[in-house]
């Protein structure tokens, strides 16, 4: 096996959600040593969270930390980047700059302008540059994909994805939430609210599964919770080159839903549903027929088994999918390091290509809605 | 106990589909007794199905029927109206001005003006026209409307409704099936297809439960058989006027799925979960809360106690919904025919209104569709 | 068509329950007319309850009628039997020795003896003697039959087969209820309670799928609530005679149980699973392979096929699969008055011979018990 | 945070299954760091698996590894054992005496008398000695045992557990499977086929949720494979000292099924279902009510809510559970280290007397089951 990559993290110091959960992901695997991070921009608070978790180089400063780890001789491998939005940006071209390969989470930037950036310094500099779309990690997502490549559902016809949350139902962030001021706030979350923290992952699964992008979208959003800045709610129709029609919904105001991610594809000759908070099995029903419930361990694309640790009946969650994510970013970049080409097990790997196209969906999310609901092309 | 009521029928002859399930449903409950029919237009065939069928009389023209019954002192109470959707507005005319009660399938008409011109003429005649829209009869569609009533689910905010079918996924009216044949021929079926078939249950089942209609809609059709005439797939938005948002879909191309019409409703305080295929429960689920499974049987509200004939955990099912409709019908005109007011538990009967509001439906989607989805007003 | 059959009924009276379910189910496939009863032993009691019926002939004693009737050229075809256990037998045998079919409710008798006697005359006098074991008349129970007896499965390994509810987990037959009185009364409902109760559907559906009868058993009875005269709980392991395992258990005490009738079986091969709360499906899981949810009306072996009514998707339930028991019956007793042999098609109609099987069930379920759970050849 | 522990491991080489899992659970919470193993007697193995999971300290010898990391200063705190059954009590005894704390497998042992005599010295020697029953370190699992010890589901009546597997429904053993190898073999894992290797695990479930053990069992085993050498099926009944009835079943033949634990409760008031194959949710029933479905992250006892990771919607699995049972382990071994009582969010680790009650249970179904099926007291 090969030596653990060293790990930098960028954000996720005390009170923030979202780098525990990297952190989780990066160990899972045990690909991973987490050795310097910047997990705030204030020093106090970063060099308290960097105590609490025993880690050896604190920094409150991404620019200083770069400059400094891209020049020790065990300096990180990589970094993960798990601010608010608007540092995304900022912080991978630091980190590109300094050689430094990148996992970050999603959206990828402010906007589609930045994204591309983005996109071309990695190709530049030819590093790696993962997008933490966590759904794209789990074994039946991946086993769906594969379903559809391999012509099962035969001719796409209608993607229905939802995404349904209700923990910002109520004006959460006056209450003091750190999640949610900042995730309402135009200037650390950027123009999409809804859109682009939950709305991306459900345009991304859709993608991801079906292997195509529509052509073009009508789309509206809404904000249903007064005095709030950014949209609660979004939903968006999609037409795909052939024809077939796709609804996306995504919604942080539906009372009574935990995180249901829900994505529904019809072909001329069956259909996949896959959901969320039932990650370890994949239901497939053909044209007329009755549907069979594949299971996690027993779907045997080699997809799917390579994302998966335990037998069948054992269910593994969404940590596993995260961790997934970080072990093919393990992969490529011991071949990148190596100077070998990337382990085929390890193309379901998002990556900025797809960070770009979640900026492309959300800035055309945007226009439409701004242009009351009218066709934009992708 | 009363009297069972006579009843009568226009079409529903050998080959037919609604027919017999509308003769299972009248006899359920044994409040009517089957004893007139005008089983078919041919005269053969209408002898045929009616001798099958044990009947008592037999008529050929739907005309010459009415106008028998109402003069004879045992002629039919009511009558139940099962043709292809072109004849509907011609035979309800004819009973009603003939002074017999009707039972009709839906969708009501061809068109908004007729089915303007029936509710028009219902009222003058003082006469019952009761509409099948069959999934109001399921005790939990019952509970949930009484539910939203009530205010259990707050401030309404979304509502997702979707109607999914396989059965016309390839070209069945070129080969010989009857039902797809009419079904699929506008000058019988009327210009919506998948629309008016089952487009206008998901709306009435929405519009049901909500207690209310959307302002506006905006709509697309699509056609993904070739050769086909009329639409097999619709997507519809909708805008409340407490901004309330909405989504209807309904395909008949959607593989794998048999009849599945879900409902969502999404309040500020709750949201509500009904599906179709298991019509013996309904999800409540409390903001930030836990989803309660409510079952058939242990739901006490007066409409759905009144809509149940067996014990909790002894499944009823779509006959036993359609029987509740013609129950609720008898009883209306048992009242009418004692001059005394409808009963209060009749309450949850679709009637010839609600016919109106789903014509109103497939020509405001008919129009948006036409002006690329411009939001048209109801 | 045949023409209708003339049934009557002893047993159903006003407060009654099972009798209705009788008449809502010999109405549902139009080929009963119901013309007689004798609801009550109480005149009063059957004279209002008859009216209520609009019953054309009413009686207050069933040797009267059963000798009235079988006098008349207008007599009754067939009888249903629905009182309490203990009229099972002298009722049947009247009705049997006046020449007259019999359709009655479980458990057959109140011992063996009886039972052994009632089929020897049924026997004698050629008369169809059918036994309302409800949950044969699920297509999908028919259809799991017709895999098992395919050998779909392999061979048996494991039969495990549970009855639960709850509505007897208090001592309701010390408040009033009618229902809980008799049946927790060994004058009227038999030395089993439980067990005759529900404890018989058990384990008739699990031989009736299986195929199969067990060799041996071993069981328990239990009383949980205080006072109770007769068992509220039951268990039993059983021997089939290729080494296969079973295990029924049934309770009228387990909290929060409407009518939980689950069956699994599982052969060398792969498994089945049926459960009653949810009719309109089956599931079929291969040895390591992944489950198949079959569903009425997508499954076609000719024995569902004939016992189902409207499409996949709209859902059938308790009613109608107790309605195809009185058209099978109804089926059965035209072909035998035609002199014809059976239709094929009504092979998995229950008959007397399954209610003497329930009755050696109940027995040795009392002698295991008595004996300290000692096996107990059947 | 405390500083990592230093884990050893003996037994999980290559080729080993639970081994790995005991790593990642390890690792997931970050309280370990894996120094030193002794992953195969067999030389070469042992340093071959070493390497491959880069270990510092490699042995081959377990009884040379408790002597040397006891006698380091960086030796390790704590091993887990991870060897075939027959080892469990020999290696723990040696770490035990050489004063390392225990994290060990189950079935703890292969006599009930070896197992008390591991609980005596654990005793003895004031080390922890944690056994892996990993289902309890589900959050819904723990959340479960604190609604029956508040009593929510009033007087225990009825518990029924179930554990289906079909891994073993053909003779694996024969065709060079090495997990079905020792699990078959009666020398490496005792006299307990099915029964020690799940059966133990339903078993310790049942008592662990339901805060009770019965008074007496009466059991039978099964061997369906011809030629294995251990059971593969188990049935067993249960009566608690308050008159309560409970029914187990493990089978490692029951085709179809991957991983089927499923614990149902039912006491006076209320029920609980717990089913290991979807354990982010538990079902709570009440008498005569509504089955509620509780869901992890919105279930807020203090004991489920130390047990889970990641917001409600977002699944946790088997690792997770597995993880949480280290993470109490580590929370425990600090308070030892430290002299404190031990923290009471760790109350419901397994520890070596729930492992003895295992033992207990393996030899009165043994006992049970030779004396054809006699009660056996516990």
């Amino acid at each position: 096996m090969n030596r653990r990559l060293r790990l930098g993290m960028v954000g996720g110091g005390q009170g923030a959600f979202i780098g525990a959960v990297h952190r989780l992901a990066a160990r899972l695997d045990d690909r991973y040593e987490l050795v310097a991070a910047a997990l705030s921009g204030d020093p106090g608070r970063a060099a308290a969270s960097a105590a609490e978790l025993r880690l050896p180089r604190s920094y409150s400063d991404y620019r200083e930390m770069a400059r400094q780890e891209s020049a020790r001789p065990d300096g990180i491998d990589v970094v993960a980047i798990v601010t608010p939005n608007h540092l995304h940006a900022p912080v991978a071209t630091a980190f590109l700059e300094a050689g430094i390969h990148v996992i970050c989470d999603k959206p990828l930037a402010l906007t589609l302008a930045e994204g591309e950036a983005l996109a071309a310094l990695a190709k530049r500099q030819q590093r790696l540059f993962a997008v933490t779309h966590t759904y794209s990690g789990y074994p039946m997502v991946r086993h769906a994909r594969a379903l559809v490549a391999a012509g099962e559902l035969g001719e796409l016809r209608y993607v229905q994805v939802e995404y349904l949350q209700d923990w910002l139902a109520e004006p959460l962030e006056a209450s003091g939430n750190r999640q949610a001021a900042w995730r309402t706030d135009p200037a650390r979350s950027g123009q999409a609210g809804c859109l682009g923290d939950i709305g991306t992952h459900a345009w991304q699964l859709a993608a991801f599964v079906s292997g195509q992008l529509p052509e073009t979208l009508s789309a509206e959003l809404h904000t249903f919770v007064p005095g709030r800045r950014v949209d609660d709610h979004v939903q968006v129709w999609m037409r795909y080159s052939n024809g077939a029609r796709g609804a996306l919904v995504a919604s942080q105001v539906a009372s009574g839903e935990e995180n249901r991610l829900v994505l529904r594809i019809y072909g001329s000759r069956a259909s996949l549903v896959f959901s969320q908070e039932e990650p370890n099995q994949l239901w497939f029903t053909p044209l007329a027929g009755q549907a069979q419930r594949l299971t996690r361990g027993r779907s045997l694309s080699p997809a799917a088994t390579h994302a998966t640790r335990v037998p069948a009946g054992h269910p593994e969650g969404y940590l596993e999918a995260f961790a997934q994510l970080y072990t093919d970013a393990a992969l490529r970049i011991h071949a990148m390091q190596a100077g070998v080409p990337p382990p085929t097990e390890t193309d379901d790997l998002p990556c900025v290509g797809e960070g770009v196209n979640g900026m492309r969906f959300i800035e055309a999310v945007l226009d439409s809605h701004r242009a009351g609901g009218a066709w934009i092309p992708l």
